[in-house]
């Protein structure tokens, strides 16, 4: 294949092609530095601008509060996973609580649990992963040092609509897949985190927004690189953090600043696209089921499934043949899976509907 | 600057230009992917033969034995200072051996300081870091649970031309700053490791060569991104790794055996490149001042002084404006310093020589 596809991979995923080519243009030599932006150091006067204008880019698209800080990290989610605990539990006497709604949240708990106490609030276990808990459906406990929540699961496709209130307890969230996806009110949030590969970059940073008070809690004997107060202190740069990845991130967001128009109009095309998607699976008369209840279901992440699983494989082997994608579901479930992350085009969910419309008319 | 200059930055660093040329001619399309590698999952067909390519390259390059394992992580060197200690100290009841030759061994000793027990077998401040120990000069405890070196300080270029045998106590090395940059012996190291940004790639990764006995010394209860074992047992996937720094490290093994030929040719451009500059020292009758100890000089890193603070900045004004740049010394040391890893370019390294000599004659 030496022509582009589209490509419904989960992530690492699309990025949007003007992006892309920007990238490419000054890849041997970045405007005013007389070198890559591989190959410049990121304390420079070349390299400090483009930080610093992903972070801006990430408070104007998210209207982050002053008290919060934007940090540039790495290790993915799963770092995270630890440092959340070791940041915000370790050594405050407290138990942290979390709400299970399928594979990444799952993965949460299993590190939180090397680090310190934690109670599981809620588990969608006996739902098979389709849906988000209710403020009134967790087990909570007021005294909780935080409670935790995966806002989408990129696996089974299930998403919060509308985030639970925990009231003083500081909500920690995995926005991994959504983040940037729809505007957010962060000063709901202690800590808002995620991963840039799906929606905001290429894989290799992370985004953690942290309340300026949680910072405090500490354990002051955390190793430099895992503790958010010394990260903050040194504005992500206690040594090189991830600078291509980074100004990947500055691209994007200045995408969705200026050829998007913001996180208002994102949303209304992301909820246009998988609206496409649904719809077909819907109007199939059982041929296409999809994964989550109506009501959680994922305007990220659709998973679903054909009548068999001979089916399924048919499926994914005709539609490479013209060009969409990475539509298998994640190895731990099976089934069918389009990920339409904002760089995912309109014409690539419109082709895909189709494909499905005509699919289903042949097979069912 | 529209136009690429010879860029002494001590990293991130200049990067062979074939490489740059090769990443840009496929950023929009990986071959046979239809996709950018920026954007093609990391357990695809697509990328998985990309850090297997790396591996191996490194593996041929270094002559890794087959009893270690080589890891794609993240977090840079700094992220290794903690992972160390955690992974090879923590719970053994014993302490380890650090020896401080300058600023990135010194920084390594006081993260494993929030860790474990430690002894510091030798430090160089008293000479002002130009130099490294010799086996009788440390004070070394035959029971450490290993004995920790950095092979060349970035900062103040020194470097060990012969590594020190410590019998039956691991040597652990980082090599950040000279890692590729000639032959070594992997056998005689139990953990060899170094940040990508200056002879191996881009910042975003960092390598990490351990031998097989030592994952197990592993606290079953580390984070699972902390975890050697569990990171090996993976193959460093246990989560999304920097894809792209991971491809940008394939293409730098791949130019260093099908362009340059392997390291023992490499070795012997880097000697001719330092000599050029050195040689240039010496000869200055004074106007020129290293700092190293001659027998304990860095190929990779040339600082150096000129008879005054102003003259430095004269130095560095002019230089820049014939494309010679980023020469300034580190922040916490001052004066000048010249970074010629693999991918300057000779010729590079003679202009330098040349405004050098230019310089002294006007100035001295």
């Amino acid at each position: 294949m030496s022509e582009r596809v589209y490509n419904f991979s989960a992530g690492p995923a699309v990025l949007p092609l003007p992006v892309l080519k920007k990238a490419q243009e000054e890849f041997l030599c970045l405007p005013g530095a007389g070198a890559s932006v591989l190959e410049v150091s990121h304390r420079s006067k070349s390299f400090e601008p483009i930080i610093e204008a992903a972070e801006a880019n990430i408070r104007k698209l998210l209207s982050v509060p002053d008290n919060y800080r934007v940090l540039f990290l790495q290790g993915g989610a799963l770092l995270q996973f630890a440092m959340i605990p070791m940041n915000l539990l370790k050594g405050t006497g407290k138990s942290a609580d979390y709400a299970v709604t399928g594979s990444w949240s799952k993965k949460a708990l299993s590190e939180v649990k090397l680090i310190g106490d934690c109670n599981v609030a809620y588990d969608a276990k006996d739902t098979g992963y389709r849906r988000k808990p209710s403020l009134s459906e967790m087990k909570l406990n007021p005294n909780a040092a935080y409670a935790y929540i995966c806002s989408n699961e990129t696996i089974e496709g299930v998403q919060f609509q509308e985030y639970p209130d925990f009231g003083d307890v500081p909500m920690v969230c995995d926005a991994s897949s959504d983040i940037l996806s729809k505007p957010v009110d962060i000063s709901k949030f202690g800590v808002y985190f995620a991963c840039a590969q799906k929606n905001a970059g290429p894989a290799g940073v992370t985004i953690v927004i942290v309340r300026d008070d949680l910072l405090g809690r500490s354990d002051a004997n955390l190793p430099s690189l895992l503790s958010y107060a010394k990260l903050a202190e040194q504005k992500s740069m206690l040594n090189t953090p991830p600078c291509f990845a980074i100004y990947m991130v500055k691209l994007v967001t200045e995408w969705l600043l200026n050829d998007i128009g913001g996180l208002d109009k994102m949303y209304a095309m992301n909820k246009e696209k998988a609206a496409l998607l649904y719809d077909t699976i819907d109007n199939s008369n059982g041929f296409y089921t999809g994964h989550a209840d109506k009501e959680f279901r994922s305007l990220m992440n659709v998973p679903f499934r054909l009548p068999s699983e001979e089916l399924d494989k048919k499926f994914q082997d005709e539609a490479k043949k013209v060009g969409l994608t990475t539509l298998g579901g994640h190895r731990s479930v099976g089934g069918l899976r389009a990920s339409i992350y904002n760089a995912m085009p309109r014409e690539g969910v419109v082709a895909l509907r189709e494909f499905m419309v005509d699919f289903a008319k042949k097979n069912g």
